[in-house]
């Protein structure tokens, strides 16, 4: 089909949809490292983390060995639902740009999740279900999060406890409004439900709260309470596993077109996007098949893989959690409140991080005044007001793109558009009023943060 | 292709997408009224019409012969970037409501003006560059209009000047960002920028606003300012004729899968969606070839198919537009302010008003928490969060669905689901809290508006 005009949008049918998750470990030589127990210092057994996760999401997060995990015939007709996401091209962005570059984007926002959340979200709570369990808790930063979940346990009637960043909970109440409609329980974090909640809040009562603090608190009220688990919308394997249903179903779209790209990019907060998106090129890339560029994009106010240190960290601010190694700026770290939106968690993916460390894919930040006019820039030409997030990996496939225009290169690039930003007016008012800041840590920042770490 | 399972959304291709929009009027053997002149009494001319409207809308405001309007390739370019919309099967409403009935919506609510109104406002903004003009001006509502038209004109580089309902400007700030954002200027109705706005407020102080005064204020700012038209987002037969596009996709959906819906719903405020989303049903239903049931549903706080007088009316409170014949309450009819989301509009598209006499269509209406409680329902099954318009034909919709389940019928129902409800998480909090209330406005209320219309 290589010669016929590319559409603008390209939907697999559903028979084309995938039937398997792609897991990207099955094809790392090094393996990421281990969860450890925070006690001992040794790896998490099965049998520990079931007492805070889910079983078979477990047995998914200790998988290192199979490539293809089967997609469960409920998940895949929940996918049905909202999937396939589109794969777009980028003909108008193009035309505005004067590039030679052929821009692609994943697009992920057509739920009312309004991200890929949605994904890894449906997976997690049917396997609650099937569990037996009667609900599940989470946190949520800027609240993409949050609504897949409470989407995903209201079709599956669970329970469903969000903590919220106390910041996001008071600047997007209409996210907490959504999650409401989907029968959510949603409490502002730090919050005096729990016994870290209460003890981060003694100790800094004007905290604007964190993800790594709501992580806590959403642990503590999963293991303390009968028939919940913990559920987790980012950085674990798991996660990046069923979100590999999007580069698998945005490879099938580019092999049926006979596309391929040069250059594919995302954002990355915890990783979970990225990592789904990139997972089958990278495994091609892995098995020597083919090559491509990869690029994360973070912000320059939480720059954990462009300026932390790859090492074994507490993924939360409390420490209830197993340690893992990555890309890290301190589990105390906090971001400045002028950052709008997700991608302010002070870690990353194990998996990213590894891949990282070992050379087969860069990474750039990138401050959030240039990030919004990239997105304001996008949404007047796409017809897409894009996520804050999401907008990182605008700014830098528009980069790519003008530099393919410096050099005449015809490179193809393919990034992903992760969601919407109709929950992000108050940081696009603030750009459209021209009072949005940047922010970026000092190293002396960064060095405050990353001593609390724990030494092993 | 009858035999294979339904999808559950079917997208037709681009190369399946209309070229043509279908003109209902050329159907009917009775035509919808002309517009009169307020001061003559006389049919509006051509010559007349485009001191307001852009000349070529004023040519299909007044083709009443020509069945097939080609829509031009820049129009159809367009369309690529976020139709097809998906005609989408119901399959989880349906189970949960037990039904033999098979349910079917075309969603519009896919692109960042949220809902159908884009389909109208690029074409609106096409031919105001085709004329040369520097800019239009308009009235919004629920926010809806304005923001396609900011889409649209940024896409085409013209000039937007929104007048947005006072209510809706201070309940949906976020409304006007994403106009902001597309380069939108937005000033709440009533203003004093224009002399009409000045008067409505002198006479009442307190007023909330509304689309009949709006529509007042952006006609006079366009018929002041050199360079200018206004344009308008529902009623007009030209809005109706590019809303068409929704029913030519529904129904080249529908005959390739072989399917023949029984009865087809819409919400109708100023009766574009509907309108839109029947007329290829209805031209057959006029020649004879096919038989549907058509409902309109409306809210019962502004009633106007169900409780308002067919008659010459003006269509905005400043009286300084051509009178259309339709139902209404009458010009100076205000909807109450516990009234969320749009179907505010005192009047109704003429070319609706008139099937609607002719009787080949029903109209009924529905109260707002009912309303809620039905999106509500719908979110948490089909996985969209609705805008509170389009929950009106949900309601009816699921209302028919269990019709089928008592008495075993399986008929197919197709409704329009025009948009998402993102920016209406205000009302949504105020269902979710318990506090939303209904409003049925007494006889009085309305022949208190009737008695102020114009006796011609």
């Amino acid at each position: 089909m290589s010669n016929e005009k590319i559409p603008y949008k390209i939907y697999l049918e559903e028979k084309e949809m995938p039937v398997n998750w792609y897991n990207v470990r099955a094809d790392m030589k090094k393996k990421p490292a281990p969860l450890l127990n925070p006690g001992t210092g040794q790896p998490m057994t099965a049998e520990e983390l079931n007492t805070v996760f889910c079983e078979e999401l477990v047995k998914q997060e200790l998988n290192e060995t199979d490539r293809y995990i089967e997609i469960p015939e409920e998940i895949r007709e929940f996918y049905k639902m909202y999937r396939p996401s589109p794969l777009v091209r980028a003909y108008c962005l193009e035309k505005k740009l004067g590039t030679p570059a052929k821009i692609y984007y994943k697009f992920e926002g057509n739920n009312t999740s309004g991200s890929h959340k949605l994904n890894s979200a449906i997976a997690q709570a049917y396997y609650a279900k099937k569990q037996g369990l009667k609900g599940v808790t989470t946190e949520t930063g800027a609240g993409q999060w949050g609504t897949a979940l409470s989407m995903a346990c209201s079709y599956f009637d669970l329970d469903c406890n969000v903590y919220m960043v106390k910041v996001s909970y008071e600047q997007k109440p209409f996210r907490r409004e959504v999650m409401r409609t989907y029968g959510a329980s949603v409490t502002p974090s730090p919050s005096d439900t729990t016994e870290v909640g209460r003890k981060i809040l003694a100790e800094f009562p004007d905290t604007n709260g964190s993800l790594g603090c709501a992580i806590s608190e959403a642990v503590e009220a999963a293991t303390t309470h009968e028939g919940y688990r913990y559920v987790l919308g980012s950085v674990l394997s798991q996660v990046l596993l069923h979100q590999s249903v999007i580069g698998v179903e945005a490879k099938t779209a580019m092999d049926k077109y006979g596309i391929k790209p040069d250059i594919i990019i995302g954002c990355a907060g915890g990783g979970s996007n990225l990592g789904g998106l990139i997972s089958p090129f990278m495994g091609e890339k892995l098995r020597g098949e083919a090559d491509y560029r990869f690029i994360a994009v973070e912000p320059a106010s939480c720059p954990s893989l462009t300026r932390g240190v790859y090492a074994y960290d507490f993924c939360d601010t409390g420490k209830v959690c197993p340690l893992q190694k990555m890309y890290t700026l301190g589990s105390s770290f906090m971001p400045s409140p002028n950052h709008a939106g997700g991608l302010r968690y002070h870690g990353m993916s194990g998996i990213v991080s590894e891949l990282y460390d070992q050379g087969l894919m860069e990474a750039v930040s990138v401050e959030q005044t240039e990030v919004f006019e990239a997105a304001t820039a996008f949404a007047r030409v796409e017809g897409i007001l894009p996520a804050p997030e999401s907008s990182h990996a605008i700014k830098v496939a528009m980069d790519e793109a003008l530099r393919c225009k410096e050099t005449g290169e015809e490179k193809t690039i393919l990034f992903g558009l992760t969601g919407t930003g109709y929950f992000d007016m108050y940081a696009y008012q603030k750009y459209n009023d021209g009072v949005m800041t940047d922010y970026i840590p000092t190293d002396e920042d960064i060095k405050k943060s990353l001593d609390q770490m724990p030494k092993l």
